[in-house]
C-alpha cells in the first residue's frame, strides 16, 4: 500500500479541522473523545479498532475493484427466467441514472420539493395501467417475486384473512413460488395447485408460464370468479405491448418486473417490479401510490397518497410492511417508455417475438419437440439427456442457456438479441434459420388507444429527452443542492467513486442465475461485504439478500420464527415492540405470524423497563422476540440496554436490533456485542447507498451463529425461504458500500461515526435556545439525531410544524423529519457528511424561522396571512401583479438574501392540499391542459 | 448488420414528421426536397449518396467503437515530456466532465447566462497567476506548444515585429520546438541557440528541460533583460508548487500545460494550456481573458474582457487567430486545485518528487549516470546502447519509458506511479530503492501566501464540491435546458452515446508518444475519420491534428503556402478575403506570412465578382489564395461560387474553403468538388463534438492532392511542420464525431442537413413579417440560418439588438449571434436538432419581444424604462420591495407565463457593465466579501 496523502474519509466527512474545533468549542468540550464518551454509555463501548482493512485512496479503490468485479463473466444471457438483456439508452443513463440530481433525491414526502420524481413516478403508473389494462398502478415494488407475494397479500386481506388456500393455475418461476410461500406460510396459507371452492383466497396466472407458454386459462378464471377468488396475473410486461393484457383475461391483480424496460440485470437487481389492481382493491395496495392533487392556488401537483409512509403503516394490522419503492429504477423504466413510446414498445416487442417465433420454427423443422404452441420471446426445448452438453457448447460460444433439467433448455430472446446469435443457436441443434413463421401469440393488442397520453409521444428526440429530464430534476430539491437533515434517514453523501462501478458492464451484465463461475467477481465482492458487516455489527453471519430495511426486518424476524420452530418452540409467537418503534415493526412481526405486544416508554423515550420485565415475564412461554432500535427512535443511547436484552434472553427470546439508527453505532459499539441476535442494516443509510428518489434500498442481516441456518436462501442454490426474487437481491448496488468500506476503513469508519454525533450534538447545542431539544442522554448529549419541540411557535404564534417545514423549502431546505416519533416535532440528522458551514446555514434558517414566528406572536403578522402558513412560495406567487400580504416578496423567497451561500431554490408549487391528492389517486390521463 | 429499429437519425434530429410537415406548410412547399432544390445550387448538388457505411444504432455503434478502441494498450506511461498520468477526481468526472451542464454550454460571449463558467474560468486565471508569480493570466490556450508559440508571438508583437531571432536558453521538449518553428517561420523569425543582442525577441527558458533538468539560467536571462529581450519560461505546474516560479527567474512570460492537473492524457488532448504575462503584455495576451466587472445593479459579474471574439481579432493586424481557449478541460484543471487545494497540490508534488529523488538514488548508487542534479518528476538515465533492450523489458512489465536515443532513456513518474511501479524499474537497471535521499529542487516554494484565495480552500469535502460544481451550472444556460440558436456556432445535439466513449479508460489512457502497436485502436479511429471526412467534403487526405477551427485556417494556408515555395513560387503571398469573412480568416492569413487583399461584396452579401476579377487580375503574379465562406456568413448559398473558384484557379491561386457552415452542405455538396483546394471542418460545430462552455475544439482540414504533402506532420513519426503538440491534437474527444457518423450514416447525415435547412427558413417564414430577413437567395430561401434585422424595433422605438439579446434570457433563451455580420442583427442557427416546439417557443419569443417594443414606441412604457432595455431581470431585482417600473414584476421574469414548456431560468446577475470588465482584467484575489 502506498501512502495515502488523501484520505476519502477526509472527503466524506463535512466538516473540517478548524470546522469540528469550533463546534466542540461550542460545546464547551476539548475534544471528540470528552463527547462520545458523554454520549456513549462506557457499558457497551467497543474498546478496539475495528479488523477492516486499512484505507485505500479512491483510484486504489477504484482500481482494486474494477480487477475483482473483472473476475464476473458476461457472457450473452439466453437464460430469462424473469431477467432480461436490454439497451439502457445513454440519455438516461447519462441524465437520470448517473445524475445525482436523481439519485440523491430523497423519497418524496415533502411534496413540494419533489414533483419532477413525483411526476415521473406517476407516469410510471399510468404505464402500468395502460400494459395491464387494470385502472390502479402503484409506483413499483421491490422486485417480481415479492410483488405477486403482495399480491397474494392483497388477497388474503380482502378475504378478511379467511382464504387460506392460493392455487397456481400454471407454473411460475420457481423464485417467484419460493418466495411467495416463504411469504404466506407464516401466514397459515398453502400455495398449490388444486381445485377452487370458496377457501380459495387466489389463483395465479402465469402470463407466460416459466416455460414461456401462454396457456388457455379460461376455465379456471371462471372458476375462480364464480368462488369470489381473485385471479392474479403474473405478466412480462414487454409482451403486454402486444398480447392481450390481464384485464383482458378477467384478472384483478397483475404483477411483474419492469427491470427489462432498460434497466441492468446487474446479477438480479434492484429492479423496479410492477403492481396493478382494480379499482375495488385501491385501499389495499402495498407501497407506494402517486396521486394528483392541486396546490394551495390550485396548480396541479402531484403527492404521495393514502399516507403511504413507514410511521402510518397499519402497525399490526398491515399486510405488508412495505414502505418505499424502487423509485429510481421505475423513473428509469418509465423514461425508457417514454423515449421509445408505444410504437416504439410494440418495436421492440415484435421484434423479440420474431426472433423468438423464427428461432422455434428453425427448431421445430429440424425435428425438436418445443414445450407449446403459444409464446412471446421464450422457448422450450426438449432434448432428452443432452440438455448439460448443449449448454456446455453455448457458454463456449459466449452464451448462456436455462438448463430446466436434464432433458430441457430454456432459450429466452430479448431486445439484444441479434441474427448472428440465433444462427449460433441454432446451430447448437443442428438447425438452421426459416423465413418469418408469423406470430405466436394468443392475440395481438391494436397500437391505436394504447399510451396516448402526451408524454409518451413529446420525447422522441434525444434533445427534448434530455431537456424533459432536466426540467423534472431542476424541480427537485435533492442532496446536490443542500442538506437534507431527516432524522433516521440518514442522508450522507453518495460519492461520485462509489457510484461509478455500478455503470460498469462487470457489474451489470450477469445473470442473476448464471452458472457459479461466471459470477466469481460478485463472490469476492458479497464476501467481503459479509466479513466487513459482520464485523462492523458483531454478528456470525450475514444476509445481503433482503433488497430494503423493512424485507431485512421481516427475514430477521423469519430466521427467529424459523429457529423457534426448528426447536420445537411452537409456541413462542409474541413479539415485543416498544411503542416508540417504527411503523414497519409490527408490520413485519406481523407478517412474520407473531403476536405484537406493545411495551411502554418512559416520558424520556426510553423503554419502560418495568413494563419491559413485566411483560416479558407474562408472555415468558410464548415470547419469540423484542425488536428494539438503537441509539432509540428518539435519538439517544439508553443507558440500560444490555439488561434490556438479558431480560429478552432470560425468557427464552431472541432480540431484533433494528439497525436504522446504526449510523451512531459504527466503530463505537457493536450490536452483536450488546446482546441482540439478528440485526437489519440499511445500507442506502449507513452505508452510501443513495436513496434514489425513494429507493433502491438494501437491508441486509447479520445474525448470531445459532440463528445462520435460518438466513433466506434461494432455489437457484437448492435451497429456499427466499425474501427476494435474486439470491444477492439488490446486488449491483452492493459496489457502493463495498466502496464506502474500502475508502474509510476502520478508523474513518469510527470517525464517520463521532463526527455524525458532534454535527448532531452541535445543532442541538445551536437550536436548543429557539426549540427546545426533546430526549438527551445522561449528559445532555443527544446520538446523531436530536428532536426540536417546535410545539412553542404552534403555542406562541399558532405555527405548526408543518409551516415551518414548508418554510424551510423558501430558505432551501428540505425539512427534517416531521412529526415523528413525536407529534409536532422536527428529527434532525446532520450526517456526518454536512459541513459547518452547511449546518449553519440550517441553523441560522431555524433562528430565523422562529424570529417570524415572532412576529406572528407579537402581531405584527396575522396569524392566517404571514410567510410561514403561506409557505412554500413558487416564483409565480411572489411575482403576482397583486401583493396584499403584510411582508414583502424578497421577505417570502429571499429570506436569507442572495449570496453564494444560498442558492435559491424555487419550489414549482405552493402548499399540496393533502386531501385532493387522495381523492385523485391514480388517474391514467394526466390533464395537460392544466399546463396550457 | 440486423434490422435498425431504432434510427439514432431519429434521435438527433428534433422535429417529427408531422412537425416538419407543418413546417413544410408553413413555407407552402410540398416537400423537403422541394425546400433543398430552392435553397441550393442544383450546378453544385451532390447527385449521389455518401458513401459512409450504413447507420448503426447506439449499442451496436458503442459496441463495435469499444471492440475498436479496446485495440489500444493502456501501459502505464513514464514517458513524460508534457503529458503526465494524473487521477481524474470522481467527483469532477461525473459533476463537470461528464455533466451536459457544463459541457453543452457555448462560448461565455452572453455574460448574463454564463456567470458560473465565467467564474470558474476566473479562478483559473487566479490559480496560475499564483503558480506562475505573474500577474496576469489567460483562461487558457490550446496545447503547451502552441502555448509557447503564443508567447514567441508576443514578444513579436512587443518589438514591433521588427526582432527575428528567438534564443532557446535549453532544450523544450521536440513537439514543442517545432511548433514553434513552424509558427515562427512564415514571422520570418528564427528560433536557436545563440548569443543575445538587440535582434532577439525572446529567450526560451525550459523549466524544467526537455531531460527534466532544472539548469542555471541567471546568465542569459540578465543578458536578456539587458538587450530588452522578453524571457519565456516553459514552465510545469505541479513543480511550482513546490519550486521557484517564473516570476522569481525573471520571466516576462510563462507557459505549459495543465493537463496533470486532473485532465486525462487521452493520446494528447484537448487538455488546457496556460499562459501568464507581465502587466505590461497584458494588452498582447491571446486567446480568452476572464475580468471581474459589475452588474447594472453593483453586483459583481464576469464577463470575457477586452472583446477577444473571433469578429473582434485585429483582422489583418493579429499575432494570434486564437479566438477560443480549452474552457472545459481549464475548468477541470482549476476544479482539481480547488478540490485539492494548496496543500494538495503541494502533497502531491511532494510525493512525485520523493519518489523521483529516490529512484534517482537508487540508481546512481547502481553505478548509472543520470542526465542532471536538479529535478522535480523526470530523470535522464545514460545506458550506452541499451535504451531500447531496457525500454523493451520495461513494456514487457507493462510500462513505458522514453527513449531519447539509443543511449539515454527518460523515465518521469507522476501522481499514479506507485512505490511498486519504482521497485519494478529499478529492477530493470539492477537497482535497488534507498530511503528518502531529500530534495533535488532547484528551491522550495513556502506553503504560507499561496493560492490563499477562499475558494481554493472551502470546497474540501465532496458534499461541498458536489454542490460547488452544481451551484456554478445552475447559474449557467446550456443546451441542457435550451436552444441556443447561434448562428455561424452551429449548437446541435451532443449525443449521450457520443459522449460515454470519451470517459473509456482505452481512450482515457494512451500516451501519444506511446509505440504505435499502443495506439492501434486510434488508429482505426483516425483512419475511419480521415475517410469518412475526406468522402463527406470532396478531399483527397485529411489531417486531424489542428484542435480548433482557427488552427484548422492556419494550417490550411501553411499548407498552401508550403506548396507555391516547394513549386518555387516565392512570391505567391496575396490572399483575397471578402470582407463578410470572420475575423480569424485575416488574421490567419498574416500568421502565414500572407498580404490580406480584401474583396468586395455586394450590398445582399454575396462576393462582388467583378471586384474578385479585377483583385485576382491585379495581383495574379503573386496571388496566394482566396478564402471563402460558404454558405457565406450571410447564411445564403451563392450562385456563382464555381465560377469563383475557376477564377483564383486561372490566376494560379488556391482556394480555401471555410468550412464553418458546412452543416448546410453535408451530403448536399461537398467544397472539394465546388472547387476549393483546401477545407477546414469545425468538428465542434457541425460533427456533434460540444463547446464545452468554450472550448476544446477539432478543426481538421481536407485537402486536394496536390496538398496532401504539406498537410501538418508530426517530429513523434519522424517529421515536422506541426501545427499542434500532439500528432492527433485533440485525439479522445474523436470518438464523438465516430459515434456521430457511424450512428448517422450517409442518409442520416444527408436527412441532418436538409432538416437544419428547413427548420431556418421556418424560423425566416415566421419572423420575416416581424423582423425583415437580410440576405436570401434565388428563391428567397435562406441556407442553414438567416440574419433578422432586429433595427426595425431601433427605429421605432429605440430597441437595441443588445437589449433583444437581453430580454431573450427572461425568456429562457442564449441570444443567436449579435451584430455580426451585420451590426444591429440577430444571426439565427437553429440546427437540425430544435423541435418544431422548441422553435415556436423561440419565434413566438421574439414576436413577443416585438410587441413589447411596440408598447415602448407607442408612449406607453418609456423608452428609457421598460423590460427590454432593463433585460435581463434576475431575481433580487424583481423580488425587491420597490418596484417603480411601468411593468409588472411578472411581465418581467414571467413573460411566457409559467408552464412546463417554459422552465424559468433565473439569471444570477442583471446586465453587465462591459467597460468595467475590461478595467477588472485579471484580479487574482475576488472580492469574496462582495458576495456576503
Amino acid at each position: 500500500m502506498n501512502k495515502n496523502i488523501f484520505p476519502f474519509s477526509d472527503r466524506h466527512i463535512g466538516p473540517s479541522i478548524q470546522g469540528s474545533r469550533a463546534m466542540l468549542a461550542a460545546l464547551g468540550i476539548p475534544s471528540l473523545e470528552t463527547l462520545i464518551s458523554q454520549a456513549v454509555p462506557k457499558s457497551i463501548r467497543l474498546e478496539r479498532p475495528l479488523n477492516i482493512p486499512e484505507a485505500a485512496n479512491e483510484a486504489e479503490a477504484l482500481a482494486e475493484l474494477s480487477l475483482k468485479m473483472g473476475q464476473n463473466k458476461t457472457h450473452k444471457s439466453f437464460i430469462g427466467q424473469g431477467y432480461h438483456g436490454t439497451h439502457v439508452p445513454a440519455v438516461i443513463q447519462r441524465n437520470l441514472f448517473e445524475n445525482p440530481a436523481w439519485y440523491t433525491a430523497y423519497t418524496p414526502y415533502q411534496s413540494e420539493i419533489s414533483q419532477g420524481r413525483l411526476e415521473l413516478l406517476f407516469h410510471f403508473q399510468t404505464l402500468v395501467t395502460e400494459l395491464t389494462g387494470l385502472p390502479v398502478a402503484s409506483a413499483s415494488l421491490l422486485d417480481e417475486a415479492t410483488a405477486v407475494a403482495e399480491a397474494v397479500g392483497i388477497a388474503w386481506r380482502h378475504h378478511r384473512e379467511k382464504r387460506d388456500r392460493v392455487v397456481l393455475a400454471g407454473e411460475v418461476h420457481p423464485q417467484i413460488l419460493d418466495v411467495v410461500r416463504t411469504r404466506a406460510e407464516p401466514l397459515g396459507m398453502s400455495v398449490n395447485g388444486g381445485e377452487i371452492d370458496a377457501s380459495v383466497a387466489a389463483i395465479i396466472v402465469p402470463w407466460p408460464d416459466t416455460y414461456g407458454v401462454y396457456g388457455d386459462h379460461s376455465a379456471i378464471i371462471k372458476a375462480a370468479k364464480a368462488a369470489g377468488t381473485l385471479v392474479i396475473a403474473v405478466a412480462d410486461p414487454l409482451a403486454l405491448t402486444i398480447t392481450a393484457s390481464p384485464a383482458l383475461l378477467g384478472a384483478d391483480i397483475a404483477a411483474g418486473s419492469m427491470q427489462r424496460f432498460g434497466v441492468p440485470i446487474g446479477y438480479g437487481g434492484p429492479h423496479a417490479a410492477y403492481l396493478a389492481v382494480s379499482d375495488n382493491l385501491t385501499r389495499l395496495i402495498p407501497g407506494r401510490l402517486v396521486g394528483q392533487s392541486v396546490d394551495s392556488k390550485g396548480r396541479p401537483g402531484y403527492r404521495l397518497a393514502l399516507q403511504t409512509r413507514e410511521q402510518h403503516i397499519r402497525r399490526d394490522k398491515a399486510t405488508s410492511n412495505i414502505c418505499t419503492a424502487q423509485a429510481l429504477l421505475a423513473n428509469m423504466a418509465v423514461s425508457f417508455a417514454i423515449w421509445h413510446g408505444p410504437h416504439g414498445l410494440q418495436a421492440i416487442a415484435a421484434q423479440v417475438h420474431a426472433r423468438a417465433a423464427r428461432l422455434a420454427a428453425g427448431l421445430e423443422a429440424a425435428g425438436l419437440q418445443l414445450g407449446g404452441e403459444r409464446f412471446f420471446d421464450t422457448i422450450t426445448v426438449s432434448v432428452p439427456g443432452k440438455a448439460a452438453s448443449i449448454a456446455d457448447a453455448a457458454e463456449k460460444g459466449g452464451r448462456l442457456l436455462r438448463v430446466i433439467d436434464q432433458d430441457r433448455l430454456g432459450i429466452t430472446v430479448d431486445e439484444t438479441t441479434t441474427d448472428g446469435d440465433l444462427s449460433a443457436l441454432a446451430a447448437l441443434f443442428g438447425a438452421s434459420l426459416p423465413n418469418d413463421p408469423g406470430v405466436k401469440l394468443p392475440s395481438t393488442r391494436p397500437a391505436e388507444g394504447f399510451m396516448t397520453q402526451a408524454v409518451f409521444h413529446q420525447q422522441r428526440s434525444e434533445t427534448e429527452m434530455m431537456r424533459f429530464l432536466r426540467r423534472l430534476a431542476d424541480k427537485d430539491l435533492a442532496l446536490d443542492r443542500a442538506m437534507i437533515p431527516l432524522g433516521s434517514c440518514t442522508m450522507k453523501l453518495n460519492a461520485a467513486a462509489e457510484m461509478l462501478p455500478v455503470s460498469w458492464q462487470s457489474v451489470a451484465n450477469v445473470h442473476p442465475f448464471a452458472p457459479s463461475d461466471h459470477a466469481l467477481g460478485y463472490k469476492s465482492l458479497t464476501d467481503d461485504l459479509e466479513a466487513w458487516l459482520s464485523e462492523i455489527t458483531g454478528f456470525d453471519a450475514v444476509s445481503l439478500q433482503p433488497n430494503a430495511g423493512s424485507q431485512g426486518e421481516y427475514a430477521g424476524l423469519l430466521a427467529i420464527r424459523r429457529y423457534h420452530l426448528d426447536r420445537g418452540d411452537d409456541n413462542r409467537d409474541v413479539c415485543l415492540i416498544p411503542e416508540s418503534a417504527h411503523g414497519t415493526n409490527p408490520a413485519s412481526a406481523h407478517m412474520a405470524g407473531m403476536r405484537v405486544v406493545v411495551v411502554a416508554c418512559e416520558e424520556a423515550g426510553d423503554i419502560d423497563l418495568d413494563d419491559l420485565k413485566a411483560k416479558a415475564e407474562k408472555h415468558s412461554e410464548n415470547l419469540a422476540a423484542l425488536m428494539i432500535t438503537y441509539p432509540s427512535t428518539h435519538g439517544v443511547f439508553e443507558e440500560g440496554v444490555k439488561d434490556i436484552c438479558a431480560i429478552i434472553h432470560d425468557h427464552g427470546g431472541q432480540v431484533y436490533f433494528d439497525g436504522a439508527n446504526l449510523n451512531a453505532l459504527v466503530g463505537l459499539a457493536r450490536p452483536g456485542d450488546i446482546g441482540a441476535d439478528v440485526c437489519h442494516m440499511n445500507l442506502h443509510k449507513t452505508f452510501c447507498i443513495p436513496h434514489g428518489g425513494g429507493g433502491p434500498g438494501v437491508g441486509p442481516i447479520g445474525v448470531k451463529k445459532h440463528l445462520a441456518p435460518f438466513l433466506p436462501g434461494h432455489v437457484a442454490n437448492g435451497s429456499g425461504h427466499a425474501v427476494s426474487a435474486a439470491p444477492f437481491g439488490s446486488a449491483s448496488i452492493l459496489p457502493i458500500t463495498w466502496m464506502y468500506i474500502r475508502m474509510m476503513g476502520g478508523a474513518g469508519l469510527k470517525r464517520a461515526t463521532e463526527m455524525a454525533i458532534l454535527n448532531a450534538n452541535y445543532i442541538a447545542e445551536r437550536l436548543k435556545d429557539t426549540y427546545p431539544v426533546l430526549f438527551q442522554g445522561r449528559n445532555g448529549r443527544v446520538a446523531h439525531e436530536c428532536i426540536l419541540d417546535t410545539r412553542v411557535l404552534k403555542d406562541s404564534a399558532g405555527i405548526s410544524v408543518e409551516d415551518i417545514a414548508k418554510r424551510l423549502i423558501d430558505y432551501g431546505f428540505h425539512a427534517p423529519t416531521m412529526s415523528w416519533p413525536i407529534a409536532g416535532t422536527l428529527m434532525v440528522e446532520p450526517t456526518e457528511s454536512e459541513s459547518k458551514r452547511e449546518i449553519d446555514r440550517f441553523c441560522d434558517a431555524m433562528i430565523a424561522i422562529a424570529n417570524e414566528a415572532a412576529k406572528v406572536a407579537s402581531g405584527q403578522w396575522p396569524k392566517d396571512d404571514n410567510p410561514l402558513v403561506n409557505a412554500p412560495h413558487p416564483a409565480g406567487d411572489v411575482l403576482a401583479d397583486d401583493w396584499s400580504h403584510p411582508y414583502s416578496r424578497s421577505a417570502a423567497s429571499l429570506p436569507a438574501g442572495e449570496s453564494e451561500d444560498n442558492p435559491k431554490y424555487w419550489p414549482p408549487v405552493s402548499r399540496i392540499d393533502n386531501v385532493a391528492g387522495d381523492r385523485n389517486l391514480v388517474c391514467s390521463c394526466p390533464p395537460m391542459q392544466a399546463y396550457s
